[in-house]
């Protein structure tokens, strides 16, 4: 986050029932940093810790990040020693990225869970641009896999975040984060040549519910396992609510006779419910990671 | 607190905006037991994880003790991996430590502050027995005083506890605390022989409202410097809500001629106030630490 040793820093994760606060403080002060611990909530102390002690940097979630610099705006109060914010722990809005900088507050971002600690982290360039992209862990062994299958993906494609760490105190092998992503090309410009994740891009469970049926990755995937055929396949949920369609596009090379048919009946099978069949040309289907797209309306 | 390396240990401290969290924490951490930090509060999730991870001790107030195993009792649950805890930040009733006791929870306690961490601890013999007083922590230099002043009181008088602690990072100088105790004669029997205090006995700071004015101990102590003759005062204030009457019970042992009128007014020019003057026998007043007695009944 470009903390530098000496800085006074406000951490408004939690330390109570969850690692997050503990975690960012001891890299914090593993770089120098005084830290302060305040929890969430409390915003308005907190709003007055930073204008009283000119605390130079804040570490915490997006939204109180915001949340702060809101009551500090309500409050008249003048925290313009704050320079830096690293977030975590939920989406970070490009559009909040931009509107702290434009009042002065560099933000950067990492990525990291409860089991595995850090993942990954963006690096900031000498006059503080921040990088594309995140730099793994270099602890960590990172694949993206299908999701609803352990199957690693083709680099580029979007899919499900696994790791592997290493670890003696609690080593974990292809621990599936749920999360999903993609690898980035090339090296960062900041220099470092680990391997680059594209940001957080959504949950990868897309369990929904099918006419009052759970129909999960998984289901989609035993389908593709009976199909060689298809390459790759993305099962689209329409309707208005009691009525809901559901249709698997599959990306097929060869369009052997019957093979719709034959989808139609695994579907059934694998799902206990009725599905069309689409095939579409191969690369077609859009990279987001998703085997299950709902496209339903709701409300 | 009889804490062992290895044990898993619940913290119930807050660690936000107050350092007790992570006080008791980095101690517990050295003893090499494993921490898990709960925060006040969410007493159903901290029974839940005493009983489902079998967790050894308690670190928190004596009141959130009581909480917690009181919502045990409620929700039924077996907690009776739960053998010791160590309480801190109040006052603790003889009547709780008995109870816990009476269901297996060995309870001891420390006395410690904000600005100093750890001023004094309970000692427990081989068997769990805990040993009386509370043993002055070794990096400390401590003195009782009479409130309202600087000047130590003789062994064994109830006064303020004040302390220097010639830490780098933080040093205070005759650090007034507000808290009444007492020195202990003699040595621990646990073996340990640094000064020993009886346990917390009060907060020293004794202002009063008399007639709508503030009288303080400072004041108490003003009259008394300007008559010698006197060894020891202690004001005491009686009388229903707007009919305040105040008396200084003065121990004396020459009771010159006129001596009474001359304290009546010094205590006018003081306070500004109507004070009655009692001459007593050196000796006589209760050894409380009180300067200002408020005798006065509420409600």
């Amino acid at each position: 986050g470009g903390f530098r040793g000496g800085e006074l820093i406000v951490n408004t994760f939690a330390y109570h029932f969850t690692p997050a606060g503990s975690m960012l403080e001891c890299g914090a002060q593993a770089l120098g940093c005084t830290v302060i611990p305040t929890g969430v909530g409390q915003t308005e102390m907190q709003v007055t810790t930073i204008r009283d002690l000119r605390v130079a940097g804040l570490v915490g979630t997006p939204s109180f990040l915001k949340l702060i610099v809101e009551k500090a705006d309500e409050m008249k109060a003048d925290i313009a020693s704050l320079g830096k914010a690293h977030v975590g722990a939920e989406y970070l809005p490009p559009a909040l990225r931009q509107g702290m900088a434009a009042r002065g507050i560099r933000v950067s971002q990492s990525y990291a869970s409860a089991d595995l600690g850090l993942i990954a982290y963006e690096s900031l360039m000498p006059e503080g641009t921040v990088n594309e992209g995140m730099i793994l862990d270099e602890a960590l062994i990172l694949e993206i896999v299908r999701p609803g299958t352990g199957d690693p993906l083709p680099a580029g494609e979007v899919g499900e975040v696994v790791i592997t760490s290493l670890n003696r105190d609690y080593p974990l092998i292809r621990f599936g984060t749920g999360d999903l992503s993609a690898m980035l090309p090339g090296a960062s410009p900041c220099g470092r040549t680990n391997a680059r994740i594209r940001g957080w891009m959504g949950r990868a469970d897309q369990t929904t519910k099918v006419r009052a049926m759970f129909v999960t990755p998984k289901q989609v995937n035993e389908v593709l396992r009976r199909h060689p055929e298809v390459l790759k396949a993305r099962l689209v949920v329409e309707g208005e609510t009691g009525n809901d369609r559901m249709t698997l596009k599959c990306e097929a090379g060869e369009r052997a006779d019957g093979l719709v048919e034959a989808i139609v009946a695994s579907i059934r099978e694998v799902t206990k419910l009725r599905g069309e069949v689409e095939l579409v040309a191969p690369g077609s289907l859009p990279n987001d990671g998703k085997v299950i797209e709902d496209a339903r309306k709701y409300g």
